[in-house]
């Protein structure tokens, strides 16, 4: 499997899409927002660029995708406008896969803009938009092009399965059961990914340039740990009774693994560190339920529809990667059982998204 | 009607793809190419930037979309090496309508940088890809960071249907028998479209930032001439012949104008002039047969296969303005009866487009 060919959220709008299931991600970009406006007033205010080029990593698409960017801007432009300065230029540069659904992203951004610019009044602006298909792994932009980058449950995602998993038979991703090889297959593949990423980076950003990447990951230093491995656990669970149903072929759940990575905040400041671009302005931990409608106003039910939740949104964001490996028809099924099965859980105990963010500044 | 809503050419690689149906546009790339190359190779030679940002305004989705680009980075990669200079980092900023299928482009990139890398060799680039969603009469990029424009068979498209054409009946463009009230309406949208234009890329280029314009347009001075209105003419006898049928409502039919305008070198010429951000370098005018496999292989029965051929492409391109109008029940019809109509004029008489480009230089 290709990852970077492969892996997309749900496209479209409907009720399968990641635009219809992804209010856990924006529960994190609020959370997280308050580290991220921080940098980008530093940033802005030290230097007061004519032209200020921010860029979302794994934009995705739907209400998310532009989500952070109005944040930022707003923010950018509140300085600015008691400082008294004239407004930047601003140039939003939207990154995702080439398999993401960048024509709806397109199609929302006259009405989008035509908001932004109401409610900004006028001073504001110009801020143009573009979108850069391709992975995170690569160089993407220009050398010394971008001022701020910014990049939310992205970075989990490796840009392959790493090799040598032969031995995690019974699992699709790390966990209790995994032999030591298998975590650390995926550990090296984590810092591998995560290195080059800082390298392409701190090529592309300006010397004090401001980085905030939220990473879904773990408190525990143990990288099978319940609280990152559990909610992909119950998937195998579900994939594992379809095999023992003669559904699924057992070969080929024993050939299947998610490419991704949920790190600890030390794993993180490690490979920080160890690439040397970047200083650490802050490394923080927060949580989200894994159910977004948790604290919402309708309560009644909510562990029922929780689990039915939770299913959808890990459907709208792992269905392309389960199809090409199973095909199409078995998903209505698979998701189906883990709903019910997250549900269960759910009922019985805490479940919660580990959120690992960390703040560096490109050295001068 | 939006025309920046509902103008793009047909998405997809289907048969009644732009994709798959814009030889004439290729063609026309190709004839005017060595023009854009002399520009390009001009602005490189005497600035030698490190970072060389190339649009192409109005890409479309097809195997046009890159083709011009591709020509370009070559030519400059090609001078570069002879100076023995180390390659720019090459900017390509890919635009056009939001309708654009850029999830089409963004698919193919992968594919594309890969084989530009191998036919290029060692120490070329990088190249880095952009898509930009929005008009070209609105401001796209950053102030002064355009090195070199290009654009083929955009221009004549209009911001929108130009007021005043009521008095157009029986026809959906300029027309021998249009009313001289609608010539001079076409020819004011016309000018304040291009002059727009022109002033927003006079924003975005450097000083001494070049452009090369391919515009669909004409010879004569009359706008209503049969060699730039008579591909839309045919297209209005068939929709005329389906109101004499009841297949459509004469309301509708005379409500319907193409928003497009086919100008003479003289007004390309004079609206440059009077803007007067830019200097004019070449004003050439070139041919193309409506028919893009004319002068292919197979001749055998061309003058049929030609019909079928040229209504294709036009319905490619003018299909989602004439379902935005007509709705989606009478466009197999229209086609088919637009296609025998053309075949049967183009067997009789020589049928071209004639291509207005003209190549300037943002004064310093």
């Amino acid at each position: 499997m290709e990852v970077a060919q492969v892996l997309h959220m749900n496209g479209g709008r409907g009720e399968k899409s990641y635009a219809e299931n992804s209010l856990v991600q924006r529960k994190v970009i609020s959370i997280t927002m308050r580290i991220a406006e921080e940098a980008i007033t530093n940033i802005y205010s030290s230097t007061f660029p004519t032209s200020l080029a921010i860029a979302d990593l794994g934009c995705s698409s739907g209400p998310n995708t532009l989500y952070a960017v109005s944040e930022l801007v707003k923010v950018v432009d509140e300085v600015r406008r008691k400082l008294g300065h004239q407004s930047p230029e601003y140039q939003v540069l939207l990154n995702d896969l080439p398999g993401n659904d960048f024509n709806a992203i397109f199609k929302s951004l006259a009405g989008f803009q035509e908001n932004l610019k109401k409610q900004m009044g006028d001073g504001f602006g110009p801020c143009f938009f573009a979108g850069v298909p391709g992975s995170f792994y690569c160089r993407l932009f220009r050398a010394k092009s971008l001022h701020f980058v910014h990049s939310s449950y992205s970075l989990m995602w490796l840009s392959r399965v790493p090799e040598g998993l032969e031995g995690n038979k019974g699992n699709i991703y790390m966990a209790s059961t995994s032999p030591p090889s298998v975590l650390k297959a995926y550990y090296m593949q984590f810092q591998t990914d995560f290195t080059l990423f800082l390298k392409c980076r701190s090529e592309e950003l300006v010397a004090g340039g401001r980085m905030v990447l939220t990473i879904l990951g773990r408190k525990s230093e143990d990288p099978s740990s319940k609280e990152c491995c559990y909610i992909w656990e119950l998937l195998a669970v579900a994939l594992n009774d379809m095999v023992l149903e003669g559904i699924i072929e057992e070969e080929k759940f024993d050939s299947f693994n998610i490419p991704q990575y949920t790190p600890s905040p030390f794993e993180v400041e490690t490979q920080v560190k160890k690439e040397g671009s970047f200083t650490i302005d802050r490394l923080e931990v927060s949580q989200v339920n894994w159910n977004a409608y948790d604290n919402e106003v309708h309560q009644s039910g909510a562990f029922e529809d929780g689990g039915y939740n939770v299913a959808r949104c890990m459907r709208a964001v792992a269905e392309p990667l389960l199809v090409s490996h199973f095909g199409e028809a078995i998903i209505d099924e698979v998701f189906s059982r883990y709903g019910e099965i997250v549900a269960s859980r759910m009922s019985k105990e805490k479940t919660e998204f580990v959120n690992v963010t960390v703040s560096v500044t490109r050295k001068g």
